[in-house]
């Protein structure tokens, strides 16, 4: 067997796995036993709130809860720890910077550029924002094979243009954005830019200051961590000018009736008591992942979907979409078969993947369809999973025939 | 040994307790392994995201989680399970109420009743919310022995009070609300009433139709589940009529970039991947919690109330605050000794009780203190826990002589 029909041999790292062809990690992704076992800990023997109790436990915990946070900076090259907002996801990172952000640095007129292929997350909290102070939405194309256009993306912006926020890598097509030139054209003009990094950060090492973005979000639980929590990277100079988002404790300086103040950031943006396992998880899973090594990750995800792509285009019924380089994610299409009905027929052959619009229905409509099939990769996928992803697709072919 | 004397005989379930006294849990609440090995059998075997996958592993995770918001609204006499919105917590909850009702209800000059005791988390949102329209928050005085002083609060409260925001049981004094009757008095001019149980619902039984308020809020990790989740309930028509809080996937009907429109509610206000080993790790809690009975914890807290409250009363030094019959939270001071000094020597004890402002700074300027150090029971509490800290206290004398 070769290195690469071996994969990584990290299944026996994840009870979720087992024999079962896991192929919707962009979803969500596994998570293996060293990040069970360190919630279990945490929430077991190793218990106890962060940042106000005097007793040695609730101290180490604060101690744990901090050190993640350093841990976290340095997984993503953020300059100090004091840029990495503890969030619930991306999602909520997003509508963080959208209302503190934008909903108090635009004003009416302004613009704000996204692109064809963005997550529902990455659009409506701007159109939220937009709506509420007047400001526009303009939508930069794809190229042919399915990338953000930035050649049309330099011709576009203007500027007016204060926020762009574009995804790092697409959840339907796998498209990897060149982050760093699309920095640069927002910055021309004086726009911020913002990148959601969801299904980068689990597949490609990246560091946020050779990025020269201004802010980037991600989900602990795509990242093999858990779920109810998630990561804001901002420069600390936009932080400390933007005001709160939610009010309660812990993110204050002083309450009376008459008048509250703040504490700074990264504090002033975490109101109550925070998922605290959720960050002890979040810190394994970096660990974890850190251990196999973000180029070895992405070399192993890049020579499943070369080898899903060509095996996929030798059925004759299949189409394909996105880039011959896309980044562990694979949509396509059965002629004539509704995805979902591809989906529920792998199923039955332990291969789960995913069908539907993948909350990306303006992506859909560009593509011309309805939803799509989504086949998608993590570290415990191998060529195993490949295989019977093709039996499985021609079962279906056989079936509707 | 009376039954008394035996507490609820809890202690092993509880890997977090051991020999410890760990008296903080109106801080956070000690997980029982049922709640722990839910949560590690939700990230291992059964996991998979729920509302999107097609595959038979996702189907059951949705059917756990919906059938936790079923459990959810039972559990708190909601009128059905599409009053209940997950939160990451009360925080979130409040501040959803706030924006997403006041922030469009309320208009300039309209007016907010809140209380001398409320924790920061139901002053600051409504803070941020009040200053943006132009509305104005208006303080109900407390009773001297530190309850919500209703005969005040029907002698303040105008139909210019659209909204009226109070703790069902203060988190420093253990205060409990007759929430009916304040229902009642908001309801009299017209204004809405939410209610902050996080205190209230591990200690009491709570059926919010009986206490006729229109919104209340509770975090899962103070009733022994997971930290990162809670829960807001609202009337639906209420729900329904307010905007989305955050944008994102889930939430949506329909996303174009021309005009998106919404879910109904409680889905409309869940953008994102939920917590969903955290709403499965409450649904746990709650079935433990139940499976105890809320009058048999309440009539075991306000027993250890009563012994503690008599030991310290014995303590010549030692002045205690709050109401005789206080919901199993206790807060005192030793004269002359700051309660940090208190907590770090009980710390050395083996006690673990809770030192300062509990993000409750009006109150301590109402008490005439800068913090207070803070005894708070819960189900694993036991006898053993009242006389470790009467002898620690003792210690503390000794040692400040």
């Amino acid at each position: 067997m070769t290195e690469l029909a071996q994969g990584l041999r990290l299944r026996d790292d994840f009870p979720g796995v087992g024999n079962w062809h896991y192929l919707d990690s962009a979803a969500t992704a596994q998570k293996p036993n060293a990040v069970i076992d360190a919630i279990a800990r945490a929430y077991g023997p190793d218990y106890a709130t962060v940042h106000r109790g005097v007793y040695e436990r609730s101290a180490n915990m604060t101690l744990a809860y901090e050190a993640a946070r350093r841990k976290v900076a340095d997984f993503i090259g953020a300059a100090s720890d004091g840029e990495i907002v503890y969030v619930r996801g991306a999602t909520e990172g997003i509508n963080l910077v959208a209302q503190s952000w934008a909903g108090t640095q635009l004003k009416a007129g302004d613009r704000i550029l996204l692109s064809v292929l963005e997550h529902h997350s990455n659009i409506v909290p701007w159109q939220i924002v937009a709506e509420k102070i007047g400001a526009h939405i303009d939508v930069v194309p794809l190229t042919a094979d399915g990338k953000i256009d930035l050649d049309a993306m330099r011709g576009m912006i203007t500027p007016q243009h204060r926020m762009v926020a574009l995804a790092h890598v697409s959840n339907v097509l796998g498209s990897v954005l060149d982050v760093r030139r699309a920095a640069d054209i927002a910055h021309m003009v004086g726009a911020k830019i913002l990148i959601d990094g969801c299904q980068a950060v689990p597949r490609l090492a990246v560091d946020v200051q050779a990025l020269d973005c201004d802010f980037y979000v991600f989900s602990a639980h795509k990242l093999y961590g858990p779920t109810g929590i998630g990561v804001l990277w901002g420069r600390k100079e936009l932080l400390d000018a933007m005001p709160p988002y939610q009010g309660g404790g812990s993110m204050i300086d002083k309450v009376t009736f008459e008048k509250t103040t703040y504490a700074p950031a990264p504090t002033r943006f975490e109101a109550g008591t925070p998922h605290i396992t959720g960050v002890v998880g979040l810190s394994a899973a970096i660990d974890y992942v850190q251990g196999i090594g973000l180029d070895a990750i992405h070399a192993h995800e890049c020579a499943l979907v070369g080898k899903a792509r060509a095996a996929l285009e030798s059925l004759n019924s299949v189409r394909l979409f996105g880039p011959e380089d896309s980044a562990g994610i694979l949509s396509f299409e059965v002629e004539g078969v509704h995805p979902h009905d591809v989906g529920t027929i792998l199923d039955e052959t332990g291969v789960a993947i995913r069908a539907g619009h993948h909350c990306a229905q303006p992506l859909m409509r560009h593509l011309g369809v309805e939803a799509t099939a989504r086949a998608s990769f993590g570290i415990y996928s191998d060529d195993s999973d490949v295989d019977a992803l093709v039996l499985g697709l021609e079962r279906v072919r056989k079936i509707f025939g």
